[in-house]
């Protein structure tokens, strides 16, 4: 049955013939020498020439529209077809734009039942840069994820906004809006890009028209629309801009999965499919409460479990992800084109540099492939970060790109998050050393990528926005939290930290807390008494671990070793690990003790290091140290060392 | 490094010829009119006429046989070459035993440099049966482990042989030797064979010449010599075909990787490089002990991690595996061709239905691919599992024949083992239920299946020789025992169960204890006070657990559908988790209840199962009950249903 179903969508992109309308005769459109806007929406609001897939979808949305017929007369367009929808408030034109076409405006004709006419203007543009141009995110990149509602209050005059159902900021209350913005982002980005970050993942700041929880995001109420209270479209430009500018990079955080109970369509919905459990919403919509939805199971293995039952399937990834997020139908092929569409136009619009993609194991598989294969044929070096977040490392080899999945599933999908590595790096360093135990895990762990595609397209991450702060995991100790980051930030992997973690943000108070998690960040408001990122008022061991990240980061931002390098690590003995990226420029060398005494590291054993005689230096504190017979250690902590002897 | 050590392995089978002298006339040996055993030792001891691999090689030896110049005269075989060894005492002769020869005997004739001779008869034997007529176990078998020397000494007149190391037995040591043997087991045969089991894998049962800890059996000591305390060559012959006869399979317990430090050729290897850490050995053997050995890392991750340093690698598949059994060197090609031919003198002399091989991670793994390469070419229907003990599903994937490893490696494995699925099991009864703890742990792990090459051909165990009981681990619940053993007889697996889970054997007084674990089977000696044979003497909870256990396997002994059928499950709600295998004609239902309250489980939620309105058999119980809108189910403890009403 499942097969079955997943046949069906492949048939998405194909334009369905039944119940549509073709247009037949090429009658001329009036030429644009006016703007009109006569349509309530059409969405994308523009396009560009020069894509490799031609074709464009246009959702056109407007009292009665479906009944109207579309003509468009622009040299390099052709209207091939238009596709009435369920609603009557809806039409979907299917243009071919060639690649011939020249950038303007252009009109599109609606001639109504009564032979009244509406105009829209329509926008194509020429496109800002080469697609291969568009280079994602890799291992070469540290990233630093911000919620951006708990960052940096900029602008106090976005923080309630009229018409929205949301209102008021309460700094005290964990769910309630703060007033962080896209401009407080971009204030700091002198403080971000100093720490030694060369990416920038915001979580949503589109609209979230939500009355309750709008702050995190992650509940759209229109794909096509920044948030008022993150800001203006400028200023997200703006912050793309600043980035690039910087050579940075700007990652969007991107749902497919699911938009916000008051997303626009809602009272509305084109097609009688648009989302999954369409009728029960229908039915009780009025009266919606977390009772009335039925949720998604959450049993994300019937994505690969051979022997799921298809009802099970269906209840993961048809159900609701939570009772206020419909769950969009990608079997819709206008959907589906759609949200492709969509994530093509943000890409285009703010150049960006990589998107994450929420709840990857959510929406239909099939659908994911087609969405990440259909992004990646346009933009070849992009980046999409898949999240799935599970300790199987089964499941994070299986949604990479490349990987000879059985079930024949080809994913698209660049990178996936090592939540495993999260896992076992919290427990080695928690845990009491023994066979299996303690630093083993790390070991263990890393030797599992002898069964992924490609690791260093791997994002690991000490935590992030859902989960307890590392300080929080690691119980509030100060050593273990910058061995932990250490080993992290030398793996053939792709880090993201979460802002804070250089100021050893902690939700001790109520560990797992989302409120607390993402705390506001000192400094980010006006009159916060303490201020990270000018230091003022930061306690020793903040500022130690913001200079410990910033000096470790810094170095990693030019290191072709840990970016790119070969890995070699011996099995961790006597509660001591050593790991090393090399090239033949640049051993970078990683030693972790979790003794509490000093210990004499006996050096003869590694010797594939080739580091015999030679001078090394210590990154954090610029010691010079000669790889003799033995290394002293301190009590527990670790070291990297370098043979870069000039910083 | 690994790569280049691993293609000179590759050269094993190759006849060398630096250091070696080539037969040049094919002078005529006496015919074998008398038969002469004038050599110590010839090995493989005798052969036979029919194999793929027309190439044998004799391990020869004699007191400076080394410098003496072979013949063979006898249609069919040829002398290609012969080898001097590092020892004088050694001669390796590599003969072509063409499939056009008569079995027979011939003789071996040696000249001596002083011109003497010595004459060796040699048998060839004709095969017992055809090649593919060796069919090895699979998911239609129940497998039976026992650890001879603990189940029954049913002549204790083997008890003590003059002449052995080790003297004495003590069945109060659980260290010691308890006198089972061969004959005990088969004189059990039909409680085996009644109990539903079709298949018995003994413990190793050849020669361990051991001063201590003989009574396991893994330091072999001669690779082709029954263990007289064990019992007869004959005994063992008996043994396999009493098996045969009842269509019952015996499986071999065979260890490529070590030998026993008394083993024949310890004070005389034949090679510099015969064992691993050879040097060492050497230098030290007067004196030898666990201080002296350069024992393994265990790191067994070093087999697949990409990044292990070389020196992890040797130290884990070259360290001894404990300070008495020395590590074979499987690159030495002479050891590799004993090792392969050794095993396929046992398959052909005892009509084997199995093989499971010893610590599988910690040979050469090059080496174990053309071992087990080897035996499938000549018995393309055989089966052989491998030991690896780890709860990684990535490492039980990988070393299965077929699985599309990255670094290439090719097994010729058919079965793994799944420790992962054992942890589960006994960690998803032992857990409260949460969303990730208790059954989901079952259900979730079972979904892994989508990784392995052939799920049905993996060995599944709720324990074994080296693991705490299965009733020890589940804390002495008698409920979850069943549970558990349910589960895994409904698996698509292959199980294997330890003599005494049917009579709820433990380990609580020391729970790991390897003298307690393999505890002596009641009714194995005479006069023991209970006998769980004919039942004398045993608690209720064991008859019935033996009555349970025995009702379900002589199901499964008939059923298509565990054997081959579909697998369909639901995932875990509520403290319930339904499986089920399925064929056109049998389905079979396994409900699990972990509440400790009754269930009313409504069964809409299984329309895919089709079995609305029928009828069903509990087949343990042999209740019918109709599968309609709901079901009743007791409080704590599963039942399985059956579409086959009789029994």
């Amino acid at each position: 049955m499942k097969s079955l179903k997943h046949l069906i969508i492949v048939l998405f992109l194909i334009n369905m013939s039944c119940q549509n309308r073709t247009s037949k005769d090429e009658a001329t459109s009036p030429s644009v020498t006016e703007i009109r806007n006569d349509i309530e929406r059409v969405e994308p609001p523009h396009w560009w020439v020069g894509f490799k897939n031609e074709n464009l979808q246009l959702l056109v949305k407007h009292p009665n529209i479906g009944s109207a017929t579309p003509k468009i007369s622009y040299a390099g367009i052709r209207l091939k077809e238009f596709h009435e929808a369920d609603s009557p408030n809806y039409l979907f034109l299917d243009l071919e734009v060639a690649n011939s076409a020249k950038a303007g405006k252009f009109n599109i004709a609606f001639q109504l039942e009564d032979d009244s006419e509406l105009i829209q203007t329509y926008e194509l543009k020429a496109r800002g840069k080469a697609a291969e141009d568009y280079v994602g995110f890799d291992s070469s990149d540290a990233i630093y994820l911000i919620t951006p509602d708990r960052f940096s209050n900029a602008n106090p005059n976005n923080d309630e906004i009229d018409g929205l159902l949301e209102q008021g900021i309460d700094r005290t209350d964990g769910y309630a809006r703060h007033g962080g913005d896209l401009q407080g982002i971009t204030n700091h980005l002198d403080y971000i890009e100093d720490l030694g970050f060369t990416a920038v993942w915001p979580s949503p700041v589109l609209t979230n028209d939500m009355p309750t929880g709008s702050y995190h995001g992650y509940a759209m109420t229109d794909f096509y629309e920044v948030d008022p209270r993150f800001g203006t479209f400028e200023e997200y430009q703006k912050l793309a801009e600043d980035l690039r500018a910087r050579n940075m990079k700007l990652i969007m955080d991107q749902v497919a999965n699911h938009c916000g109970l008051y997303h626009w369509w809602m009272q509305d919905l084109p097609f009688k499919d648009w989302i999954n459990d369409q009728e029960n919403y229908e039915q009780n919509k009025d009266e919606w409460d977390w009772k009335t939805t039925n949720t998604s199971n959450h049993r994300r293995t019937t994505n690969q479990d051979p022997y799921a039952s298809n009802k099970d399937y269906l209840e993961m990834a048809d159900g609701w992800f939570v009772s206020d997020m419909p769950d969009l139908n990608q079997r819709n092929p206008f959907m589906a084109n759609y949200i492709i569409q969509n994530s093509i136009w943000w890409i285009e619009t703010l150049q960006l540099g990589g998107i994450r993609q929420d709840t990857y194991p959510y929406p239909d598989k099939t659908f994911m492939s087609h969405w990440a294969g259909a992004v990646m044929t346009e933009y070849p070096n992009f980046t999409i970060v898949g999240e799935e977040w599970s300790y199987n490392p089964l499941l994070i080899g299986y949604w990479q790109e490349g990987h000879m999945n059985q079930d024949e599933y080809k994913s698209n999908l660049k990178s996936t998050m090592d939540f495993a590595m999260q896992k076992n790096i919290v427990d080695a360093l928690n845990e009491e050393e023994s066979w299996d135990k303690g630093l083993v895990k790390m070991y263990e762990g890393l030797a599992n990528d002898f069964a992924y595609t490609s690791p260093k397209d791997i994002m690991v991450l000490p935590d992030n926005h859902d989960m307890s702060r590392i300080f929080t995991q690691l119980n509030g100790d100060v050593v273990n939290t910058k061995m932990a980051l250490s080993y992290l930030l030398m793996l053939p992997r792709i880090p993201q930290l979460y802002y804070g973690t250089e100021i050893l943000m902690d939700d001790f108070d109520n560990p797992g807390d989302h409120g607390l998690i993402r705390t506001d960040f000192p400094g980010g408001w006006n009159g916060d008494a303490v201020n990270a990122f000018t230091g003022e008022g930061l306690k020793d061991e903040q500022k130690d671990m913001q200079f410990f990240l910033k000096t470790l980061l810094n170095y990693r931002k030019h290191s072709k070793a840990i970016h790119n390098g070969n890995t070699l690590h011996f099995a961790p003995d006597e509660g001591t690990y050593v790991l090393a990226r090399i090239t033949d420029e640049e051993t970078v060398v990683h030693i972790l003790n979790k003794n509490e005494s000093p210990q004499e590291l006996d050096l003869s054993r590694f010797e594939e290091l080739e580091l015999d005689g030679k001078m090394l230096r210590n990154i954090i504190s610029d010691d010079r140290i000669h790889w003799g017979n033995s290394l002293k250690l301190n009590a527990r902590g670790s070291v990297i060392l370098t043979t870069k002897l000039q910083n």
